[in-house]
């Protein structure tokens, strides 16, 4: 069976993530759906990663094994045409037969999306966190600086998720501002249930003087969620980068 | 009565156009229902222009009066919290007794945009034309450079509305490439019914091959709308800007 990568782009305002529930509409079941009424095969994809319902991925990967003869060129055109509009298909490789989007996954980037005004902007509706006390760059990325390297994220994952080790490495968590819009750039080689979400709460909790940037460190030794910042909404949340070796990671960085 | 002047900024999707009409969801209707209720007035409400079903405005002027007394500089809050989300007040500002959104209007910018690839784009589903043909930017230049300077325009415009002229004239038609966005520029001194839609459409159909860049002259000189190009959807076109003189102008451009 031939192991085929694709490359997604979705809005996920009316999606409950991406991982396949029984009633809910998710961009698993949209795929799957499309994929099997191209291949006439029950089609299983495999994602990089749950995203929450609400949040969007500029670049997302998934796979899927398939005897269909399909030339990979063309699978973008013939999926997006059996897609809904707020999903696409930007991408496809054949991928090693060993490739697994999440287990051959070597880091992630997410970026998350702040307006800070007091006027929303439609066009960003669903799309940002609008946020209308101004929040200083500065503090932000004093506290942003202590999550990057090697820490046990308790503090900053939700509950109810079970993994072997809440050890992570970040390594970056950068600030920039254009105009009014705040962007939180993170990337680490794997992510907590809503780690990247409370590390953007838990810094604007720092400008808003809730904590301070300073005891960011003691936070997250103390691996207590209660001491964290909220988790910030899902709708400003993107992935946008998912980094693999081989083909599949040239199709990534296209 | 005080005249109160409103810049507004909308995502035009979801409504028939900014003119009220009987059954059809309006942007009109709904700035005049959160008018109303904010000044337990019924509240008539100008706007600069009409824009067809889809289009969207990222600056929009309407006035209105009014015996209710509102500090102008609260009102965008007070009405932003009554409004769809996909509408907003931006700003406003006590304009001049004799101000009328369409009378004292100068000139009007239009935006229209273009998504040059074969791949859509799911944050841009409704807010751009996407054209999966590659349109050779210079050529465009060369035809909407025709456009430019006081003309009949009944080439371009549609059917149906009756005006006492259709001598306009244009001040510029700029195209601009970024990346797969294609912007084309165009203000003008009054636009005719679709007027905006038609340039568009001709200058992509003379990237297509089908009419010379260097017929459009003649085209316009005919006044025949059989000969220029189909009118662009609706979904690309953005009005941009309203120019205007004394407080409101400041308002429009700050």
């Amino acid at each position: 069976m031939r192991n085929i990568a694709i490359r997604l782009r979705y809005d996920g305002t009316r999606y409950h993530g991406w991982q396949i529930q029984k009633e809910e509409a998710t961009v698993q079941k949209e795929v799957e759906n499309a994929l099997s009424r191209i291949t006439g095969e029950s089609v299983h994809v495999t994602g990089c990663g749950r995203t929450d319902a609400g949040v969007h991925a500029e670049r997302y990967c998934a796979n899927f094994r398939t005897n269909a003869f399909i030339p990979t060129e063309r699978l973008p055109y013939a999926i997006n045409a059996l897609l809904p509009l707020d999903i696409c298909v930007s991408a496809a490789v054949a991928a090693e037969d060993d490739f697994n989007s999440i287990l051959s996954c070597k880091r992630k980037e997410y970026t998350y999306r702040l307006l800070n005004t007091r006027i929303r902007d439609p066009f960003l509706e669903n799309r940002v966190w609008q946020h209308p006390v101004t929040l200083d760059i500065n503090v932000m990325r004093e506290a942003a600086s202590a999550f990057i390297g090697t820490h046990d994220f308790s503090a900053v994952r939700s509950v109810g998720t079970e993994t072997k080790s809440s050890v992570r490495t970040v390594y970056y968590f950068d600030i920039t501002k254009d105009h009014d819009l705040i962007e939180f750039k993170i990337s680490a080689n794997g992510f907590l249930y809503n780690m990247a979400r409370a590390m953007v709460g838990t810094v604007v909790f720092t400008a808003l003087g809730k904590i301070s940037p300073d005891s960011i460190s003691s936070i997250l030794a103390a691996g207590d969620r209660r001491l964290s910042g909220p988790t910030a909404p899902a709708c400003g949340l993107y992935m946008t980068y998912v980094e693999y070796g081989g083909p599949v990671g040239e199709m990534m960085e296209s």
